[in-house]
C-alpha cells in the first residue's frame, strides 16, 4: 500500500491488486471555521466527519449499483474510514460536475442579475475546473472539448449521468423532508474502453440540503439520512 | 432627439424615426490610463478616438452589408462621431460574444492550468454578462437558456454569427500583417421576427489586434486598417 496523493479531505493509496484505497479524514472545506462546500480550504476538522461521510457515500453507492449506475465503489471499512475503489483516471487535472436545484452559492454570485436567491433551477448542470490557484472556473462545453479536457460525446455522457444521479439523491433526501438545492460531483474514466463512471464520494460535504427552508449541517445531513 | 443611454463610451438617442442615433465618446475602456477591452471602467480619455472608432465601425458595417449579415447601421456622420441605427433590443440586460483565435486576457485568467499565452484557439465563443458589479461573467448556453436571456436555436444563431463575423474581421486584419487575436461583439433582436442582428460597433476597443508578436493600440490599429 503506497500513498500516492494527499487531498483536502482524503488520501489516496494504491492497493497491490492495483485497486485504491481512500482514507476519508475529518478534515472538512470551508472558511474561518464555516463549513462551505464551494470552498478550496479546509476550514474545521470535526471529529467522526470521515467516517459519517463514508457511511453515506457507502448509502449512495450501494443504491446506485442496485439501479446499475457505474461508480468506482468496490467496498468501505467504516472503522477504519477506508473505501476500496476501481482506479480511474479523471478529466484533466480534475473536473467538478455540480447538478443545481435551487439559486445558490457561486450559481446566485455570477448570475444575482437575472435569479433570486433560493429561485428553482431545472437540475442546471455546469462544469468547474479543479484548480484552487484560479479559484475552480467554471468551463464551458466547447472550451473542454477545445482544451483536449474531455470530448464532446464524453460531456453528453457526463451531464446526463450527473441529472440522473442527482435526481436519485434528490429524491432519497425528499422521503424524509429535506431538500436538495444543489450537489457535486466527481467522474472518471475507467478500463480499456474507457468508460465513464462516478468516483470520490457522495457525503453532506458534497451538497446543500435544506429541511424547512433551514440549511442543514453535513454532519446532521448524515445522521437524518442513516439513522432512520 | 431624446437621450435614452449613457455608456461608458456612447450615448444613445432616440429620433422622431423611430430610429437610434449613437454618440461616440473620446473615452476609452481601461484601468490606470492603460486601454484594456476587457475592462469595465473608462480609463482614459484619448482625443479623436470616438471618431477614429466610428470610421472603423462604418469600414466594417459597409463589408459585413456586402457581405449580406444583417447589422443595425444606417448612416454615419464622421464629422460629428455619430451613428444612426435600427432599434434592436439585447438579450436580457446586454450579452457579450466574444470570439477567441488565441488564449490571452480573461480567457488565459480562467483556463491557464490547461493553456499557454498566445496558444491557438478554433474561433472559440463564449458569451459573458454585461453585468460590471459581478465583473462581467461568462455564462453557458443552458445557462443563458433555462435565465429566459436567449433560446437554445437564438444561441446556435448567435454562435454561428459571431464566427462568421469575426472570420471576416480576421481576413481583413490579415491583409494587412495583422492578427486578430480575439473580438467581441453585441447583437439585439429587431422587428416583428426578432431577427438576430449586430449591433454597437467594431473598433480597436472591441478586439485585440497584434503585429510581429506585439500588440497594437485601437487608435494605432484604427489607422492601419484605414490608411492603406
Amino acid at each position: 500500500m503506497k500513498l500516492i496523493f494527499t487531498g483536502k479531505t482524503k488520501d489516496v493509496y494504491s492497493l497491490e491488486d492495483g485497486n485504491y484505497l481512500l482514507q476519508f479524514k475529518d478534515d472538512v472545506t470551508g472558511e474561518d471555521g464555516v463549513f462551505d462546500p464551494g470552498a478550496n480550504t479546509v476550514g474545521l476538522k470535526i471529529e467522526g466527519a470521515g467516517r459519517a461521510g463514508l457511511r453515506m457515500t457507502k448509502y449512495f453507492f450501494d443504491i446506485l449499483q442496485a439501479e446499475g449506475i457505474p461508480t468506482h465503489y468496490i467496498g468501505a471499512d467504516i472503522e477504519k474510514a477506508t473505501m476500496t475503489v476501481r482506479p480511474a483516471a479523471v478529466f484533466g487535472n480534475g473536473l467538478e460536475v455540480i447538478c443545481r436545484y435551487r439559486a445558490v452559492g457561486s450559481f446566485l454570485r455570477r448570475y444575482g442579475m437575472y435569479a433570486k436567491e433560493g429561485q428553482p433551477l431545472d437540475a442546471f448542470v455546469e462544469v468547474t475546473l479543479k484548480d484552487d490557484e484560479r479559484q475552480d472556473p467554471p468551463i464551458s462545453e466547447d472550451a473542454l472539448h477545445m482544451l483536449g479536457i474531455l470530448s464532446a460525446d464524453e460531456y453528453k455522457v457526463l451531464k446526463a449521468l450527473t441529472q440522473q444521479i442527482a435526481g436519485i439523491v434528490k429524491s432519497v433526501l425528499e422521503k424524509k423532508g429535506i431538500d436538495l438545492y444543489d450537489i457535486k460531483f466527481e467522474f472518471g474514466r475507467v478500463g480499456e474502453n474507457k468508460e465513464i463512471i462516478l468516483i470520490d464520494e457522495i457525503s453532506g460535504g458534497n451538497m446543500r440540503a435544506y429541511k424547512d427552508g433551514k440549511y442543514i449541517e453535513p454532519l446532521q445531513l448524515e445522521k437524518l439520512i442513516l439513522n432512520d
